[in-house]
């Protein structure tokens, strides 16, 4: 491990009242200097979105005594490129760790979750980073079970040199019989929407989102089995979405130009 | 070819009156039945977000003669869920085609932008997909050159199986001396922000996101050195973002727990 006392950046998308962003700050603070910027309202499900049609706000604000704190109006991964840009001026935390989720990120909610893509956007500034989740998406969530494995997996990405644009997917079972850590790939899966289609009160039709989690894939090293069988799943993810596979199938086809 | 007239959706993340869209779907409609579902305002930078914690609208409106059109209220990846599960009612198209997009989408953009979402959204949905855009953001961008090209992709997608899970990102340059198309990987780089700092009437800070693409790759199997030297850049994408080659790397770290 680095000799220094490391910087850490935390950040989430359930906004910086969350229960989840508390436990993880007060880890990390056992670790090392801790900064953090969150977002002012909840930002579930904003991906990777970035905010460029408006300004954003910055506020340093008193709300966890012994934290140096910042609510940011924009998305989770706004936060850490103002945090990397406006708190760091470019010098870089040791570390930057996104969560704890209040809901599961794993297979496929990667692409939707602030949560992970606030951790991706600290990849791509090469800053070792991680995103953490829990099974339960209610703001009265126990964390605690998550507490030495939050400490230990910080402390394992300080003291190795993290695969090249990588960066990793945490998720917590619920409950506190864990077995342990497993490495596993992201399982292939979808959700099946319906959208629940209602009336308001002028005769207009509206739509809500809801949706069931349709596993594809029975393997036995995705995150799904790990945590069905009460493992702390660990996803390395890389932020190229080349398809590499697919260029010589490209490459095959005929194009008439 | 399918021997059926294919059923094509249109999106985009610039929203429904960007020129773009008219582009696409005038050409679409050249090769089969086209159905346009995009968002009722700009959502440039949206990434994968979603619509969870309010409503959705998604009204048909006469927009464009002889087109079937919708305007939905939220982000580019809703239209795509909205069109699938409302409109198509489970039935999925054959195709679906997202922008053209005003601005680049290359490399590192992928992840930030909406119409590349959108076309991802349709590969989750087992759809074949496609996400264009032009370099060029302004609202009088001059589409005419990408054209043929277009047209020669989706029916080339319409009649090859596409690689499973996978579908692909078409950018184009600027200006019609185009020489063709290279398949391409997506080039490594990153935006090195900067904030401009501002100060409103009311004396307090406000921040406005600007950038510089910044390229870290020499390759010349690229996104970016195709576009340079004028050529159609087609990615093939995946969204498994599994880091497959740091499995290994991260199970011969010793966890302690």
């Amino acid at each position: 491990m680095k000799k220094h006392k490391p910087t850490i950046l935390v950040v989430n998308d359930d906004g910086i009242t969350a229960p989840g962003i508390k436990m993880l700050m007060e880890t990390m603070q056992e670790i090392g200097r801790v900064v953090v910027v969150a977002p002012d309202s909840p930002q579930s499900g904003m991906g990777h979105a970035i905010t460029i049609g408006k300004p954003l706000r910055l506020d340093k604000i008193e709300l966890y005594e012994g934290f140096e704190t910042y609510r940011c109006s924009g998305t989770p991964v706004d936060c850490v490129k103002l945090a990397v840009n406006v708190i760091f001026k470019g010098k870089k935390p040791d570390l930057c760790v996104s969560g704890i989720n209040h809901g599961l990120n794993n297979s496929i909610n990667i692409l939707y979750s602030g949560t992970m893509s606030a951790a991706v956007e600290g990849a791509i500034e090469s800053i070792p980073s991680i995103g953490f989740s829990l099974d339960d998406y209610t703001m009265q969530a126990d964390f605690s079970h998550c507490k030495p494995f939050l400490k230990e997996i910080a402390l394992q990405v300080l003291s190795h040199p993290m695969p090249v644009a990588a960066l990793l997917n945490v998720n917590f079972p619920k409950g506190d019989n864990l077995k342990g850590i497993k490495v596993c790939r992201q399982a292939q899966a979808k959700w099946a929407e319906e959208f629940d289609t209602r009336t308001d009160p002028h005769g207009r039709p509206y739509y809500w989102l809801t949706g069931e989690f349709q596993l594809n894939d029975q393997g036995e090293d995705t995150d799904v089995w790990a945590l069905q069988q009460n493992y702390v799943s660990v996803v390395p993810v890389q932020f190229d979405m080349t398809a590499h596979h697919a260029i010589p199938v490209l490459n095959s086809w005929k194009f008439n130009l």
